[in-house]
Order: C-alpha cells, then structure tokens, then sequence
C-alpha cells in the first residue's frame, strides 16, 4: 500500500435506458476513467443483458484493477431503491419485478445499488455538480417525458414505498391536456416534456397559419426545432415555450412550498431552449409563491454534461450506500 | 433517586394561537399532567405575554417539581424552528421577527424549541397519535386555515429555510377562486379550510333556492351548519362536501407524489364532516394517483383529542431535541 489508501475508491455507474445501456468507472473525484454502452433492447432477456455487461465490462474493470472497486449503482426506468427491483418498466423488454441489483451483484461479486434514473441524476448532481454541499434541492429533468429527484435532510426521498418523486405526474391543470401513456389528464409532464413541447407546437401552428413552424415537417417538429424559430424571431415558438414555462413554474411554485429547497436544477434536452423557458419558468415560479419563499430559491441549469450525467448520478449511489 | 430515573423526564408544550395560548405538562407516555391557557390578544407586548405565561406556569411547574423538567417545546403560526423566531405572523399583535425560543428559555431557564402549529401537530402524532412508528407521513390540518406537516425518513421536513410544508397555499385551481388574505388565485385553503367550505356553502345555496342552507342565518353558515343539513339530506349541503373533498383529494394525490408517504392524517374542525368529507376525499385521491401508488396511503383522521393535540404537539419537540 502506498501513501494512500486507493482500496474502494473506484464505483461504477450503469444507467440503463429503454433503447442505450451507459456505463462507466468512475473515482471519487467524478472522472470517469473508462466507459462504454450497449443496446438494451438487443436482449429480450435480464440474464441475456447482465452477461454482455460484465463481458463488456470485464476489460474496463481489468485496466483499473490497481485500484479497489467499492460497488456498483444503477439507475433505471421504474427503479426501487428499497427492493432493487426494476418494477413494470413500460419502456423494457423485461417485464414484471425484475431483481436486478442482486443479479448485477452476483454477476460483478461486488455490492449493487440500484434507484430510479431521476434519483440517479440528482445524485450525480449533489455529488458532482450544482448541488454540491446542499441538503434540499429538487432535480427535474426534462426529456422525453419528465422525472424528478428530491433531496431533504441531505438524504434522497424515497418515501415509504421507494416511489417517491414522480413530479412529472403531479395534475398541474386538472381536466387537462389527457396523457399519451398513463391517461391522467393535467399532468405536468403532459405540458413540459419535450413530448408535451411537440404537441403545444403542433397545436399553436394550426392556430396560427403565418408561423415559421408551419415549415417543419411533421416528424421533425420538436423541442430543437421549436428553439431554432424562436431564435428566427418566430412569435409562436416563443409563445410554445412561454407557455411551457409558465406551467411548469406554476408547478414549481407548488413544489417550493411543500419541501422549501434551497435549489430547484432543471436537466435534460429541453432546457436547450435556454432563457426562452426559463424567462417565463422563473417569472411564473415567484408569482405562484408565498411572500415567505420568494426571491429565495435558486433555479439554475445542470452542471454535468448530459453524455456523462447518467453514469456519474448512477455512480453517486455507490460513495453513498 | 428511585428505581428509575425519572430525572428529565416532563416537557412543557405551549401552543399559541391568534386568541388563545394553551400550554400543559407532559410526561413521556403522552399524559398532560396540569395544563392551562390564556388569551393572547390580552398582550400588546411579547414581553408581558412571557412574563404571564411563567406566572401562570410557575405554580404547575412547582406542582411537579419531583421530576426533572427536559425543556419547553413551542408551536406557535409562521414559527421556525432554524431560527426559534415568529416572523411576521399575520394573527398575532406582535410584528416582525419575534425571537420566542430564546425570550422563553431565558425566562424558564430550560431549552425551549418552536416551530410552526401545523408541524407540532405532526410531531404529536408521530410520538402519540395514528403516525406512531411512521417514518414518511403528511399531517393536514383543516381549521380556519389549511396547514401541513410533513415527515420524511424520520425526519420533520422544514427545507432550507424551515419554511417547508405550506401545503395550504399550493395552487389546486390555477385562475380560480381568490384567496381572501394571500390574494393568490386557486389555493388548496381557499376551497379546503373551514373559510373555504363556508365560501362554498354560500355560493351554492344561492344557486340552488331550495336548500335547507337558506335556513341558516349568513353569520352562522359554517362547516357545522353545512354538516348538519348535510344529515338532513340536504343535497346542497352534501355537494358543499363533494365538492371540497374532490379538490382536497386531488391535490393528496399530488402530494403523495412527491413524497410517497405511509399516511396522510387529517386533523381539525371541518374533519367532524366525517364521511361527507372523507368519501369523496378518498375517491379522488386514488383516482388521480398513478397506479404503483393506489390503495397503498392510509387515509385517515388525527387519533388526538383536539383540544390537547396542540399541546402534546408542542411538548414533543422537547423529546426529539
């Protein structure tokens, strides 16, 4: 052993999608060392995906071994913190309860945490990124639908059932826009994701002929193109993020007066669009607020990169456990 | 000293509301063993209120000097529990920022905790009442106004400035009805709280001239009077509930969302509306929860008596401290 002790002071970091498998070998400092990623819907089967992982992984953790490997975190889709199961994932092949952390950790032989991938992002940014050093935050990411992560008390919030935090079905506009998926109507991720920016789009356009929106194909009608007009000065983009923004500042507002963070870190594709939706997001949040929150709460973009994001939230779990 | 060591062993719980303080002693097992109160209005100064307060005390407090005194634990409105200060308390004679837990320690010479009423609630139930042995439950309290107090990981959730759980002022109804004192538009209180209920109960007797509502003399058209209709079949009066119930059903939907408590417990004057209230309540709370949450959050009513909630509430902060 050298001056240091280096035992345990590697982690890796799975975070598995419904189309791309991330991972990494990260340190304690968040540099990812090594990584790589699969395609999780080439394998029908759990044990199918776990064997290509560890052979996949085996060389990586190989080139690292002068150093301990502490654990494994995982982040996924429908992720229970307590069980380890992925549970009804409606974007897997796997279906049912899905014991995965055990399988990852007899498969690796090393202990494997697993959370869901909003829980993982929030990590990743409390350890790594814009969080560092707080105790209540709220992490919401924006893509193609929208998840959240909340911290309180400096722990994540599980709740009683390892669910908490599914901020993207919160009604925000009760009768509302009905959801693709789940059938609520009003949800917040129906109005805010980049699914729910496309269909504001594509409904403003019919309603306003002259709009430079009207010369994007249908197909490639989303949150980009969107920005990309407003940025040609197009008054119904920006109104498709304005929009946007209000509701989910409404929504923010709402969130600020049950857990008082100190920040509220907007992630993910849609916050591309910049001051656009922040502008009418802020603005929108401190008018919805009690004279007591306002002018308190920082809103503020990601610090992680995207690519890496994923990899070092899931790897975040592991310097926790 | 005895068999057991009974040093430490009571805690003074105060409660102070706009009209009335009520304050007792408190031995572990949840027994107020002499109490009392008095009216705060009667004090301009919080100078005079503290030194009336210890002069009613001392005599109890004397009463019960064979046992060790822990502390004094303070449930008081817009109460934080960081910095032991009421701030700008809208109710109350005394203006700005009231440094309370520091006036009253000094006083009584023992520690003193505050925080706000809703959250002493919660801390009594937890240590008393129906959340015994929970680590993750809302308290709502449907008085005049609507307060919470939320439990996360064992832990009362006061956020990064001890302002957390202001559920009462979350928007439920964006562009709805007016709030009478926050001027927000579409508060869970200004449709939930006994103000609300009333609110309601006017608005509708005055669509519908057949009512046994009409009966009832304006000033007298409280959540009582809209009950007791309501056990005389009058549909108006029931719908008056109905109507409540959706709202504050929703919005329990929501919040189980973010938190995924074990319970939501309901607490106050217009819980005496039982199942009027608690049906539809029920019934739109599952229904707007994504599935992995249904039939899972006990839905259910303070087990303490009201009159002595407060002060239990108040007194068990002395033992988390």
């Amino acid at each position: 052993m050298g001056l240091l002790d280096l035992s345990n002071d590697l982690a890796i970091g799975i975070d598995i999608g419904g189309t791309n498998t991330k991972y990494g070998i990260v340190n304690h400092r968040g540099e990812i060392l090594e990584k790589g990623e699969l395609k999780t819907d080439d394998y029908p089967t759990i044990e199918g995906f776990i064997n290509a992982l560890y052979d996949a992984m085996k060389p990586l953790i190989e080139r690292q071994s002068g150093y301990g490997l502490k654990g494994i975190g995982l982040g996924a889709p429908n992720g229970n913190y307590y069980t380890g199961t992925i549970e009804y994932a409606p974007n897997l092949h796997w279906k049912g309860i899905i014991p995965i952390a055990k399988l990852v950790s007899e498969k690796f032989g090393v202990p494997a945490t697993l959370t869901n991938d909003a829980n993982a992002a929030a990590m990743g940014e409390m350890m790594y990124g814009a969080a560092r050093g707080m105790k209540d935050f709220i992490m919401i990411t924006l893509g193609t639908g929208v998840g959240s992560g909340i911290v309180a008390n400096g722990l994540m919030l599980y709740g009683h059932d390892g669910f908490a935090g599914e901020l993207g079905h919160i009604i925000v506009r009760p009768g509302g826009r009905k959801h693709w998926s789940t059938g609520a109507d009003g949800s917040l991720e129906a109005y805010c994701s980049a699914t729910g920016i496309t269909i504001t789009a594509k409904k403003l356009r019919a309603e306003n002929i002259h709009s430079k929106l009207n010369e994007v194909p249908e197909e490639k009608l989303d949150s980009l193109a969107v920005f990309e007009m407003a940025e040609k000065g197009d008054e119904t983009a920006i109104e498709v993020f304005r929009y946007t923004g209000q509701i989910l500042g409404e929504a923010l507002a709402n969130f600020i007066m049950f857990s008082s963070p100190e920040a509220i870190i907007l992630f993910g594709g849609v916050i591309k669009a910049g001051e656009y939706i922040m502008k009418p997001t802020r603005e929108h949040m401190e008018k919805n607020l009690l004279p007591i929150f306002q002018n308190k709460v920082k809103l503020v973009f990601s610090e992680l990169k995207e690519a890496d994001a994923a990899i070092l939230g899931a790897s975040a779990l592991v310097w926790e456990a």
